[in-house]
C-alpha cells in the first residue's frame, strides 16, 4: 500500500516525540513541562465549559481568544491566530510559505520539528549552525532561495535567546518570514521577547504556546502574531475548527490569570539558577538558559546517565546532534524533584 | 507581505464553513449538529479529567482511544488513527497522498472541503457528478493520474449513500486509495457502512466523526480505519500532539457508551421521517436521507427561504452547486425545532 504515498514521505523518519509515559512513578523532566499545576482559574472555566453546548462546533476563529490575545500584546485581533498547539502553527506556516524544493532554513542544534516540516513539503532543509557563543551568523544562508526561516528563542536544546536587537537584524537580513518560535519566552526576561517586533517588521512571526508558561500542554493550544495580511492566508490553510471549544475557553482563562503565570515562572526561574549552579559545579557546560530546562555537555557519557536515571525512574531528554557533544536536556521540574536529580547524578560523577 | 505565501494559496479562496454564532436564540440547523447532548457519561469523564495532570502531553498516539475504536469495528489498533476532527484526517490523508499537479477525485455535489484540501496541496480537482439516481459512475474519471478519491457517504448535501456492494465497486475501479468519509454514518443503515470493506480492500480507507452521532463537535475528534502500513505512513503527516488529553477521555467514554448513540440515533431517524414527508407534500423534492439532514431543493427560490428562515432566527443553509438546483441543507433539529422550521416554510409557501 506504501506505492500510493508521497515518495518524499515514505523517504521520511517523521519526527519522534519525547516519551510520554502513560503510567505515574516517573520523574518527568524530559519534555519540557511545567512542573506545577494550571491555573485554578482555568480549571474552574474548564469545568463550567462541560456542558450541553459541547453538541455544537466551536467558534473557528476563536474570536474571544484572539482578542484577549490581542489585548495582552497590544495588537489587533486580526494579527493574532490560534492554533491546535503552536505545532499545529509551525504546520500551517510551512505549508503557506514552503513548496516542493524550497528551502527552509534553521540553526542547529535547535527544534527537530522544522526539518521535519520542511520534508514534509518535499523542500530542502538549510541550517545554520550557532556560534560557539549562541549567536548566529546567517552569512552561512543561500542568498536566494530560503522561504522561510525558524528560530526557537529561547533554543532547545541550549535554553539560550537571542535579544531583540540581534532578532531583529536577523529579520533584516532575510528577504523571507521569520518565524520566531516563543514556546518558551514566558520563561526568559522580556528583552528576548520578540513581539514588540511585530508591528513595524511585516516578515516577523511571533508563536507562543500554552504547553510550558501556562502548565497546559495536555489542552494543546498555541497563537501567532503576524501580519494581518499573512494572517488572512493562514486561515484558509488551517483547518476550520482546528481549536476546540474547551481550549479556547482555558485559554482566555489562561492569559487573563498573569499572576498566575508570574508566580510559577519565579519559581521555575529560582530553581533553575540552583540547577545551572549545581551541574556546573558537578564539572557540566551549562549555557545560561532563559527557559525552562537547561542543557548539560561535557559531564559523563550522556548516553549512560540517561540510562542510568532512567532505572531510577527519572526521565532526561538525552539529545544528539551531529557536531556537538552528546547531552542531556534536562526539564526544570519542583525543588524535590530537581534534588532527587541531583542526588542520582552525585553518585555517577 | 502577500509575495512571500506559495502562489497557489494565495490564489485559492479558502473553505467557508457554516456560520457559527455564538450568542444564542437561533434554532441551529445548519451545520447539522446533534440536537442532543453528549452523553452524560461522556460529561462526567470530562469533568474526572480537569486536573492537574493536564500540564502534561497527552498521549501523541491515543492508545487507549485508539484500542477501544479497534474493539468497537473489530481492527487492530495499529488500523486505528485519531485526529483533531475528521477534518484533520482529511488533511493528513491529503497531505500524504496529493502531490503538487496530482489529481484527487471526488463527486459533485458533495462535501466542499475535498476540493480545498487539493487546491492546498497545488493538486488538481476531477469531479465526478452523482447520476440522477444519487450512484456514480467512474468512468468520468481520467485512468491515469489520480492520487486519491473522497467518497462522503453518506453525502452532503443529498444525504444519500452508497450501499456496501457500490462501495466496493468504486474501490476496486480505483488505482488509489479511496476514503470513505462517514461523518454521518451513525445514522445510516449499517448496510451502507464501509468499515467491514477495510481489512480486505487495503485501498479503502474509513473516517468517522464524532462531532455529529456522539454530539461533540465541540471537542474536535474523529478517527480513521485502514491498512497498518498506511497508517504508519500517516503518523509522520500528522502533529505528535494531534489530539488533546480531554478529546481522548471523552472519546473513550463515547464509544463505550452505544447505547446512548443508539438512542439518540432513533430519535434523529425518526424525526428525519416525519420531516422528509412534510417537505414532500410541501412540495419539495427531498432524497431519502441516511443522514442526520435531508436536502430540500424544487420549492420556492431557496435563497429568499434562507433569507427569510434566517430573519425568523432560524439557521439552515443555503447550497449552491453548479449545474444543481439551488437547495436547502437542513439539519433534523429537535420535534420542537422542526416543527417551528414547518411552520415558518408552510407560510412560505
Amino acid at each position: 500500500m506504501t506505492r500510493f504515498v508521497q515518495p518524499h514521505i515514505t523517504r521520511m523518519a517523521g519526527y519522534v516525540p519525547g516519551e510520554q509515559p502513560q503510567g505515574g512513578g516517573f520523574i518527568k523532566l524530559n519534555t519540557n513541562e511545567n512542573p506545577y499545576p494550571p491555573s485554578p482559574r482555568v480549571k474552574a472555566a474548564l469545568a463550567e465549559a462541560i456542558n450541553d453546548r459541547l453538541r455544537l462546533y466551536p467558534d473557528p476563529m476563536a474570536t474571544e481568544f484572539r482578542r484577549t490575545a490581542a489585548l495582552l500584546h497590544g495588537v489587533a485581533p486580526e494579527m493574532v491566530l490560534a492554533g491546535n498547539g503552536s505545532d499545529d502553527l509551525l504546520t500551517i506556516l510551512t505549508r503557506s510559505f514552503v513548496g516542493q524544493g524550497d528551502l527552509g532554513g534553521f540553526p542547529a542544534p535547535s527544534y527537530l520539528l522544522y526539518s521535519t516540516l520542511v520534508s514534509l513539503q518535499d523542500g530542502r532543509s538549510v541550517v545554520v549552525p550557532y556560534s560557539r557563543d549562541w549567536t548566529l551568523d546567517l552569512t552561512a544562508l543561500p542568498a536566494t532561495g530560503v522561504k522561510l526561516f525558524f528560530l526557537a528563542n529561547p533554543d532547545s536544546p541550549s535554553g539560550t535567546a537571542l535579544t531583540r536587537a540581534q532578532v531583529k537584524d536577523l529579520a533584516a537580513g532575510l528577504d523571507c518570514p521569520l518565524v520566531v518560535d516563543e514556546a518558551y519566552a514566558d520563561f526568559a526576561d522580556p528583552r528576548y521577547h520578540a513581539m514588540p517586533l511585530v508591528e513595524d517588521h511585516p516578515n516577523v512571526i511571533v508563536t507562543r504556546s500554552f504547553s510550558k508558561g501556562y502548565s497546559l500542554a495536555g489542552i494543546r493550544l498555541g497563537y501567532l502574531v503576524a501580519h494581518p495580511e499573512i494572517v488572512e492566508h493562514l486561515i484558509k490553510v488551517k483547518d476550520s475548527y482546528n481549536c476546540d471549544m474547551l481550549s479556547q475557553v482555558a485559554g482566555v482563562a489562561g492569559l487573563r490569570d498573569q499572576g498566575y503565570l508570574a508566580e510559577t515562572r519565579a519559581k521555575i526561574v529560582a530553581t533553575r539558577g540552583r540547577l545551572t549552579s549545581a551541574l556546573r559545579s558537578m564539572g557540566y557546560t551549562v549555557p545560561d538558559s532563559q527557559s525552562n530546562f537547561v542543557w548539560a555537555t561535557g559531564g559523563p557519557p550522556a548516553r549512560a546517565t540517561f540510562q542510568r536515571l532512567k532505572e531510577h525512574n527519572i526521565l532526561v531528554r538525552l539529545m544528539c546532534y551531529p557536531g556537538c557533544p552528546d547531552g542531556l536536556r534536562i526539564s526544570v521540574g519542583t525543588d524535590v524533584e530537581i534534588d532527587r536529580l541531583l542526588e542520582m547524578l552525585e553518585t555517577m560523577i
